[in-house]
């Protein structure tokens, strides 16, 4: 009942993130004029490309250890997957949306909400993936308890809420998840088998 | 003449349908102003964009899974395939459409002949793939009766008659399609090999 | 100096095709209001997606073949794919050209500009293939005389001619070259390795 | 710590540009008229998008080459990668700026910083893989003194800041820099495995 066929979940996966990362920067608003001045009118959009861009990187670079690590599938691995990729689909259109208007509060909390519905799905994801494994497999002893996971939860939550405050705060704990995963996931990279070299 | 070579056919359609699902976010009407309110009028856009997405993503799910149980191929195969894959690339624009006029009959009919159009395509790959690999073979006995296949095609086709009646009945049909492949495929996934774990 | 190692080739060729094949749809315009006489509008559009979905369809199934039945490569085998995709990634905005002003002559002779292009590129390709491997070759005897590939460049020549006379004339010979490619190459399939079944 | 795995990371790669290479061509802009004349409006948009395309695809080709001749990875190398794809995501857009406004100093010169942020990115992932592999390994006796790569960013910074003298200039260095990478990575394919052909 269980499979083992991560390669093709991981090429789809890879395909869809691909083109989400990269159709992303069709929001980013193209300069009305050939000057600075328009150009620097695009600051925002670019800003806010940047992160998303950040973004979408550490989850397939999360994604691909985190498979590297997996022997077993199933259903619930498959339907957790497309749930993570059904909310990082969202996010260029919310990426547009913040880039017009980035010193709006829903905005900053909407894009907070679908940082969150990703986050979530990882999280998803990842139990799903344990629990086909087991307890005492590799990918379980890897994720271990997840601190990041949890932390991310918090700050997408946070920035989601603090939104209706300042936008501003919400970008700065956005970005601090994004700068938290850029350290790569060395649990699951220790875990991994060592290179032939 | 038949050949074994399902692995660059499962790319392609992998990546094609990765493209489709991506895309399709791009069709959800970015909202007007910073507001709550301005989300608020997209939520047709996005409960069309969730039901295209379960749509396409049941169709990757299904496929995988048939590929997976496919042993032979030949050119009826390959061109089937390029049908399933034409129907569902007439998603985005057409849940656009959907998204824009959702309590108009046309859009929503249209919608559902186009859902008949990939359902019918899907069930003629299944025709093919088992015309290929004999009556006797792993994917033949593994489809079976395909009840599922027959009330899909049902459905779209009652759903997309009774738009002229009331949209509603449509997207209820079309709904009630989704959650009947939510249920993965278990016929298929159980006479696949068993993971060596 | 000549390397063997077509699986990336394909991969990157796949993903190109893939998303030409899908993107284009977008081109095809979203009716304007709700009704079938919005929807007849968009006809033409249609037609011409149509036409382009099989050219596409139909260079993605040759160059399957193609190269299965390729053993070695090198860079004129990486150039003139690339030439290729180059003139097939044309076709997405001329599709939408042509689907705006069907009755006009200088978009249907345009397209058939870039069908000959690409046939063209595709004839490059299949003798940078054949110089790559040999004369005595798999590849070189499977392709034989290749009069498809030399019927295709006399079709779209003509058509992009004809044009100036009347786009039906060009839309006929477009719509030729499409349904003799639908016939696959069975010359490329016999060659190819048999099925383990 | 440092692991062999580039298949996935050359997947995502090549996804990633094929999805770059095919969208650009949706930057150009569909002539609003069906005539010669409206085509010939576009001759900028056209030029550049062939100069933007032979960047990506000659990008595409190196890296292929790279990553043949690379042996081990690690967090440096993904990182360095996803930093190469952030700036080659850029293209499309500004791609479509220059195409709008050819005889401007601006967009030619944003065009160029755009250029020479892909060569730096290239060279540092480059370093990486150099790094990761040793001095002594394949790769890195592969690379060389990389004479191409130190030209590239000479030839693109000088090309932005010269942007400011003349567009022209501009154009032709970046042009310069296309050819001269229209030469395969001899290098690279030298040391790389022989076919068993």
């Amino acid at each position: 009942m269980s499979l083992k066929d991560t390669d093709r979940l991981e090429a789809f996966s890879d395909g869809v993130m691909a083109v989400i990362i990269t159709i992303m920067a069709l929001e980013v608003h193209r300069p009305d004029a050939p000057t600075w001045h328009a150009l620097r009118a695009d600051t925002p959009d670019l800003l806010v490309y940047v992160l998303s861009f950040a973004i979408v990187g550490t989850y397939w670079n999360n994604h691909h250890h985190l498979l590297r690590a997996t022997d077993r599938m199933g259903a619930a691995v498959m339907w957790s997957n497309l749930l993570l990729l059904f909310w990082l689909s969202l996010l260029p259109i919310f990426t547009g949306w913040v880039g017009s208007f980035p010193d709006h509060s829903v905005p900053a909390g909407v894009y907070g909400i679908i940082g969150l519905g990703s986050a979530l799905s990882y999280w998803i994801l990842v139990r799903a993936i344990i629990r086909a494994n087991g307890p005492e497999s590799r990918v379980a002893r890897a994720i271990g308890s997840d601190v990041k996971g949890r932390l991310s939860l918090l700050l997408y939550g946070s920035g989601a809420a603090l939104a209706a405050v300042s936008p501003i705060i919400s970008y700065v704990l956005y970005a601090a998840v994004a700068v938290m995963w850029f350290v790569p996931d060395r649990r699951l990279e220790r875990t991994a088998p060592q290179p032939e070299a």
